[in-house]
């Protein structure tokens, strides 16, 4: 997507043919700062620290981080251990799992002096592959949104979304943010709500950034306020990401999910989670069994942002000596769950949806 | 209740027995400060710029405030400009009307000589009346927390709020943190999740606060996370305040409060309100009619807090040219709730139950 006219993808291979090269979200949206990744324990401190973030965007900087560990040994054990480093980094989102075992699947039969050479490729292609199927689920999600449109002519369609699932969660276009694009750039009258999204604030600072950057109209509201505007009909639908999704259709995402789901449950606006069959966890059959991570309580007790003057500042806010607690995800269940929109088109929150989609995936001695 | 080992409440007149000050809940928790107000005009200021808040002090702020006008000019035109200012500070809480309508009445009748004593006597008795009514709000509350605790032998007792309804939002003891002081001091183990309570972070800055200071065990999380700790069984009941209450039992309070009694209803949590009877309105049968304060976006795009050397700073934090909306409360539908806990006990959140506590209030031509 664009950031001041040019074309950015938010990970790229560096000129040197080699160094990865990403965007640093720490740092949005007050600067926007371009890192440099040399080494897999570069590439797995990025990811722990949220340089980047998204479940698409983990899964592709964990295949470059492949692609560096390689460079400097490309033996079997090497390869498991630059694995094991990166696996520890996020334990949610499943995308990493994924990325590592396609990285894995690539290299792992091939003779040593081949493997940085065709690392290297199938990072590229799973990055590529990424862009072609949030760009696809963007036209899926905006067929959704076009229907609304047609309910209600003239009025735009107000979107609530959650965190930031958009262009710089994952390689290109985004999962949730994807429909809103696609329906923007159609000329659809959008309207996206924006929740805060405590404690790291990605949709005030990321997903505000993105839409404000797009020439998208939003708003950004506090977590608190969704039930608020879904009560008073300010809502047409939702669509958040997810960072994992059981294969019963439970869906795992930032936390406060489960909150918006429940509202929208309660006042009737359908509810849609925006994924790539990367997101699809095949052998989970219960959301409820995905590990939630527990992240540094200083993401809650402090805030970094801009003073006056432009200098970037971290400030404590809590009451001092009171401790807190950092869940970062929550499991919204299937039932919450109007649909999943994935880049095969949309099906229903549930075992059966999901195989009619991915009939490859259809558990063995089922008929399938 | 205590600070410092000095008991304090949170509003009083000062040494030179008119003048009356407050502490100053702007700069909590970062600096505890007094700030003393002259005129009406400086009490309509403090309630509007949120110096005071929480339903029951903005009331007892406003009983002040009459006292302040009337020693300028005890007329009734002055009373009448005077109670105006005061009721536009705030459209939400209906404590304000129902303080202004108790000063009136106390004075309106009598010669203008005698006004100022009585309407200062009848300010304090405002306050002690609220200081004995969150007492007993606090013994009913307690009853149910103990409730809990007689279930679960040897085990804490997890309690969650939202915002601050403790003794800061009130003259003393509060209303939802009544009870939990009143169990903590008799020896049951409490523990209380604290809301960060967006975007003025009353939870993570007042309640965290009044907890620290009393010695209750404490934990902030981000409004997000009352799903997920609800989902995992870590919440045994919720209590809130309430700004105001409609006849029928639905509750009006601080933003996000609809979306925790969701969260309580899945999962059979216990949601109980706490509120004494100045909160209750009488006029209204359906909370969807109470109107709802919005307020400056910069309370979602800029926060306060402490640099290391102890500087409080406001910083922006949200994308920049990003519009934000900021609804400051939202209406919890009596269905959500499971009962609540005023100074006569505690009774159903519906017209029935509000009117067996309150037969007084029971409408004409109802058999009562």
């Amino acid at each position: 997507m664009q950031i001041d006219g040019r074309h950015y993808r938010t990970i790229w291979v560096a000129e040197d043919g080699w160094s990865v090269e990403i965007i640093d979200q720490t740092k949005l949206p007050h600067v926007f700062e371009i890192a440099r990744l040399t080494t897999v324990e570069e590439a797995a401190t990025a990811i722990r620290t949220m340089q980047v973030r998204g479940a698409p965007l983990i899964g592709a900087t964990a295949a470059y981080g492949i692609c560096l560990a390689l460079r400097e040994d490309a033996s079997d054990d090497a390869l498991d251990r630059a694995a094991e480093l990166l696996m520890a980094t996020r334990p949610t989102a499943v995308n990493l799992r994924w990325a590592l075992d396609e990285m894995a699947k690539a290299v792992r039969n091939l003779p040593r002096e081949r493997r940085l050479e065709v690392a290297y490729a199938r990072a590229a292609e799973i990055c590529d592959e990424d862009v072609e199927t949030c760009r696809r689920i963007g036209e899926h999600g905006a067929a959704l949104i076009r229907e609304h449109a047609a309910r209600k002519p003239g009025e735009t369609v107000n979107v609530l979304t959650h965190c930031n699932a958009g262009w710089l969660a994952t390689v290109d276009w985004g999962t949730a943010l994807s429909p809103i694009y696609q329906a923007h750039d159609a000329g659809v009258p959008v309207h996206v709500w924006v929740d805060e999204t405590r404690p790291r604030n990605q949709g005030a600072s990321l997903s505000a950034y993105e839409l404000g950057g797009h020439g998208v109209p939003h708003t950004i509201v506090t977590d608190n306020a969704g039930g608020h505007i879904m009560q008073h009909g300010q809502v047409d639908l939702c669509i958040v990401g997810t960072d994992r999704t059981a294969a019963n259709g439970d869906v795992c995402n930032k936390i406060g999910t489960y909150l918006k789901a429940l509202a929208a449950h309660d006042n009737d606006v359908p509810f849609y989670v925006a994924l790539p069959h990367s997101t699809i966890d095949w052998t989970l059959d219960d959301g409820f069994k995905i590990p939630i991570e527990q992240r540094a309580e200083e993401e809650v007790t402090q805030m970094s942002g801009r003073l006056d003057d432009g200098t970037v500042v971290t400030v404590d806010i809590a009451a001092p000596g009171s401790p807190a607690a950092n869940y970062a995800f929550d499991v919204t269940p299937a039932r919450l769950v109007t649909g999943l929109i994935t880049e095969r088109g949309v099906c229903a929150a549930s075992a059966e949806g999901l195989q009619q989609l991915y009939p490859e995936h259809k558990p063995e001695g089922d008929g399938g």
